[in-house]
């Protein structure tokens, strides 16, 4: 894991640095179709970060609020048929107004109605996916059973080709959280080596992290590879600094979302690990 | 913000601890139409408080349920068109039963579904009224487009008069939060200068205020203005003895609860702050 | 409550302590279709725990989900009739696919509507049925109107007869929590002396610990009454290791989680209390 590439060819933590100071300056409008159970921590850390949550989900309000939004945030976990028609609606809104939206495809091969529902998402072509292992491959290979629950049984690494395929039949940003959270363009493979295990004993950090990848697409969205790796090593950073302090998962979750808030330039500039991973999946071929 | 007019004409910090004596003594039921996101806050704010809270939303439920709470708090922060049948015969059946009942309209000006929904809600004319600044000024103008989401664009003292106009309008109490939170009979204005700034990092602490709002009144319904004002105040307070240990919004959120639980009569006494604008408000205009 | 029948035939502690041991180690996936309220402590709880949560509620999904779910957990707390028919079919499937399947009755009593719900979802023969003394009144008569919204107005103790008449009809185990939780199999009665009383401050603790009972009966499905108090007495040793830093119940709440994710065989074998009731039920009667 420690493998490093050492030839990367930009200097990361200075742009993760740059997002989240404009993501504060700006306050991106993020609304959120997320799941019952993550809507409280997806808040939260929105507004942690310095954007500005919405949970807006009926399809009524889609054609008045989306447009508006900066980001659209769209996230499967407690999916039900009921909540899906606002889900694909808002997804070509925020398309239609030149927004990004980003997709969370939560135990994606949990059944066959959830891979149906996700595989008609990612036709409306997600500015940027993210996922863990298990679901990523799923996805890439549209597959159910490969999931247990929404706990990942795959390492991000093992994940690697699938969010290469999915990335490049998607034509978005793929990634995939894990030890290392792996991001690609379908092209190119970055690794963000920040984070601490304890991390996946919070219910729903993948949904929160996924959130905070929107409201940096936001404030670049023609950059989402960028704000991809950079909103994914920012929240492992604030993890990192979380877990100083904390005792176990339920006071990690409280530090991370204080330590997201209270992030300053040297603690990102410091931190942020970021490399390229394009070598090793080379060697791993 | 400072200018406080000093000729009040009620020692508002006894009034605010009788109140909170007598909600801790009696622990009303409370029910709750509330939305998603807030669902967790609203409770273990209104169990700290003494309270007894029910979130129970089916419209089959309400003939045999509503009736039985002291008091009913609907909320529409994630207004969906099935829940709304629901909250508006809740609101009937609570009038008919002589149960006050507190409206907090999340996002009114989002979207004209939402609109409309929060217009027929004011109809059935709630007790209080208790939103942001955008939200009160867009209720009061029944104007979509004049809110960003759910986050207020204007200050609390800038919706006074709109406030005042919707009190008319409504026949209730309505109160603004804000960085003084306004509270209005249509007549006379008083602000609650107590909380700080963070509190509006932590999500849904609007509607946990609007819901202990609602145990405040159930206690007192016969002085609603009074019970607003002091409700506020004490969250406020709670808020600024939790920032004395607080890190950030999520430790601020943990020590705001146990602040709330755990305040006495010496911190009440001596920390509410509620001041007429009377003064203020007609020296504006 | 502190005349505790010294003759008990169990070694209670060590059989606690292999159940946390075999349910970390083993992980199970514990399907969650549970209330609104209580989905993030829920899930934090089985994940700190060692278990796997999912919260999948979809109709659709059960078929391909829940025979791959080693128990499954279903909670009435936020109800309402488009819920109720996937809590029936994933009951059924749960008990056609052998895996145990706990009920958490959340304020049977409170309408018409909802003591039909639990008592068809009763008639589908819970392993194990989790109230408080309310509510396990309420469900053993089939009476509404007892249950003061989601808060017990009952001790326990006072709903001993009641739980073993349920567990009687029921077929399965019936617990009740209190200052003392009581277990029974309808014919033998336990009682688990551990928790504090503040935890009934944090909404939505009775949610968590149903989950965590369907968690410790998937790892020992065939001995569902041992795995029931066990649960609950290591719930309440969480709390009680919690109690000792917490300021209130918000940082209890915290506190608790922690504690349960660090838990070890001396905290267990120290604190765990469970003993026979057998003979202070006969002589009560």
């Amino acid at each position: 894991m420690e493998q490093i590439n050492v030839s990367e060819h930009i200097e990361w933590a200075p742009v993760a640095w740059t997002l989240l100071a404009k993501l504060r300056l700006e306050s991106p409008l993020v609304q959120c179709i997320t799941n019952f159970v993550s809507m409280d921590i997806v808040a939260n850390t929105l507004l942690s970060a310095g954007a500005s949550p919405a949970m807006i989900h009926s399809i009524e309000e889609i054609p008045d609020f989306t447009p508006h939004a900066h980001a659209l945030c769209i996230n499967t976990g407690t999916l039900s048929p009921d909540w899906l028609p606002a889900m694909k609606v808002a997804a070509e809104v925020a398309t239609a107004s030149g927004k990004p939206w980003v997709l969370d495809p939560v135990a994606a091969g949990a059944s066959g109605f959830r891979m149906r529902a996700c595989l008609e998402l990612v036709q409306r072509k997600p500015t940027v996916i993210r996922g863990n292992g298990s679901e990523i491959i799923a996805l890439s290979k549209a597959s159910v059973g490969t999931t247990k629950g929404v706990d990942s049984t795959h390492e991000s690494m093992d994940a690697m080709e699938a969010a290469k395929s999915l990335a490049q039949a998607s034509g978005g940003i793929v990634a995939v959280s894990g030890a290392v959270d792996v991001v690609t363009d379908g092209q190119h493979v970055v690794g963000a080596h920040n984070g601490v295990p304890t991390m996946q004993k919070i219910t729903a950090t993948g949904c929160a992290v996924t959130a905070l990848i929107a409201a940096f697409v936001a404030v670049d969205p023609l950059h989402a590879f960028e704000a991809t790796a950079s909103a994914l090593s920012i929240f492992g950073v604030a993890g990192e600094m979380g877990m100083e302090t904390a005792k176990g998962p339920s006071s990690l979750r409280m530090h991370l979302i204080d330590s997201l808030y209270g992030l300053d330039q040297a603690d990102v500039l410091s931190r942020v690990k970021i490399t390229s991973l394009d070598e090793i999946r080379s060697s791993v071929n």
